[in-house]
């Protein structure tokens, strides 16, 4: 997608050296920091401190990983090890696993000799797909908001979404607002609320990706969301998911229930849009089964913006006694949503639907 | 209530030179900061800046501007632009209109010479009672505590609050904080999850007076509330209001709605509380009669909070160009209200409940 007028991915590998680069996501929206990745190390960290975040991003850097250590070491016991460091990242994210199985399975297959250049390749399939799959993820989800911006003859259709499951979270084209990429390319009038996103704040990523594409928008605490849906200035949800069981339970960022209970209540669409790679065929039911990152009480009680003289700093905004507790995810139960948007189609949000969907038995 | 071992309230009269002091609210949790209001304009900057907040207290602030400006001038003109002016600090707060028309009334009644003298009673006569009635909620409060503690066999009471409806909020003991408060001295053992309620985070408050009570509690962002409900988290849910209808819908801090719903979905008990001169008798439904005020972009991309070497600061977190909307409360319809906690006890939230313990018609 667009920045400053120039197209941009999230993760690529530099012509000419071939390093994988990334955005420092930490950084944005007050600054746009690109950095390389140079050794496991890098890339693990890049995972874990939230450098790259979103579950598809995640699951691609992952893949450039095992890319990178290959060239080192293409050893059995280096592919192991390395798949191993990176599978301790994050535990929630269901594409990490996902994208760490297929490089796996594939490099044990073949000899030591060609893995490295086998692992390139393979990265890089995975981010040419994960790119597709979001292209398509839009179009897809552009009906929705056709068919709404239809029956309100044309007047602005009205989203409202949680965290940033946009390009920054992908490797391009974002998830859930890949549908509102489409639609406003396609001329259609959108604005979209944009949640905040306690405690990292992504919703300001949100609003960063939203500008460059010159789609009309409005930051809202995670407070808001109910009070606009009661008013009927909602017209439809759609959030992403870190990971989605096979009965449709949608595990996504803290608060992502919150807003689909409201949504609930007031008649109002709420979708999650997904590659089918974050779907978890293993499990049913994701309270029970989806285990929930608690991350540091810092990211509660610290936070980074611009002072007067517009130098990036952070403040305590508690007093240091203040304990916190900061799981970062929620699960809404599949009765809550509407629809699962995946690169295929739009799913109802049940075992049968979506295992015939994507073949799985 | 108790702050550093030493009894404090909210607003008071100097013993000697009878200056009205109040806590200056905006520098809390990091510095009290204890200032004088001696004209008109510095009692009604301090509502609409939100030096004061809290329902009750903006009504007790309201009382004593009065009782200031009467012993300035004690004119019919001078009371009428007075209370005119006071009545245009804030649009949702009950309490407000309550405390400044039942003064007027009492003022209009008797010749101006003696008003001052009488408004200044009247101020310190409705304080008295702010803290009386906020202590009987603490003791209905509590029977709600005192059984869901035997309940669990004397374990830990987990309540979630949000926003502040503690001591701060009101001259002493608090609404939604007074059971806790009083069950905390009883010898229950009580936690609280305190929102950090977005976008003023008014949760530091909340955790400032539960430190200084020596209270258990955990700040979490508005966001983890379901969550902790749906994983058993939470026992109860108290919040305080701004405006309660007489059918029983409950106006409060922006948010209160969605902690309601997961509260509904997990079968939670879910209560307001606030003294009777919370109700507005005249209206029904909340959603459609209850002004709500949007407030200063201001307060959602600016933060403050402490640099490394203490000072207090202020950040801009979003971009410059991001444009947000700042709604202060919303309503929570009365059918996912379990009780409202009283000064007279807790009642069922439909008109004829409450009607008939208040002997309104």
């Amino acid at each position: 997608m667009k920045v400053n007028g120039e197209s941009l991915r999230s993760i690529w590998r530099d012509n000419g050296s071939k390093t994988v680069k990334i955005i420092d996501q930490r950084y944005l929206p007050h600054s746009l920091e690109i950095i390389d990745l140079n050794s496991l190390n890098d890339f693990c960290e890049a995972i874990s401190e939230m450098k790259v975040r979103g579950a598809p991003l995640i699951g691609i850097t992952a893949a450039y990983a095992i890319a990178d250590s290959m060239q080192k070491d293409s050893s059995d016991s280096n592919l192991e090890n390395s798949c191993n460091s990176l599978s301790k990242t994050r535990p929630t994210a269901m594409n990490l696993f996902w994208a760490i199985n297929f490089i796996k399975e594939n490099l044990y297959k073949i000899n030591s000799d060609i893995r490295a250049d086998k692992a390139s390749k393979l990265a890089d399939q995975l981010a040419a797909e994960d790119i597709q799959k979001n292209k398509a993820i839009g179009q897809e989800g552009f009906k929705i908001i056709a068919d709404i911006s239809e029956k309100k003859n044309k007047e602005t259709v009205n989203i409202l979404t949680h965290c940033n499951a946009g390009w920054l979270a992908t490797v391009d084209w974002g998830t859930a607002l890949s549908p509102i990429f489409r639609a406003n390319r396609e001329g259609l009038k959108v604005h979209v609320w944009v949640d905040e996103t306690r405690p990292r704040n992504q919703g300001g990523l949100t609003a960063w990706e939203l500008a460059n594409e010159g789609i009309n928008h409005t930051m809202i605490v995670d407070n808001s969301g109910g009070h606009l849906m009661q008013r009927g200035m909602v017209d439809a949800v759609i959030v992403g998911s870190d990971r989605t069981t096979s009965a449709g339970d949608v595990c996504n960022k803290i608060g992502t229930y919150l807003k689909a209970l409201a949504a609930k209540d007031n008649n109002i669409p709420f979708y999650a849009a997904l590659p089918s790679s974050t779907i978890d065929w293993n499990i049913q039911n994701g309270l029970n089964d989806i285990p929930i990152e608690n991350r540091s009480s810092k990211e509660i009680d610290h936070i980074s913006g611009l002072d007067m003289d517009g130098r990036l700093e952070t403040l305590r905004i508690y007093s240091e006694s203040v304990k916190s507790l900061n799981p970062a995810f929620d699960v809404t139960p599949s009765k809550f949503v509407t629809g699962i948007i995946t690169e295929k189609g739009i799913y109802d949000p049940n075992e049968e639907a979506l295992r015939q969907a994507f073949g799985k038995k």
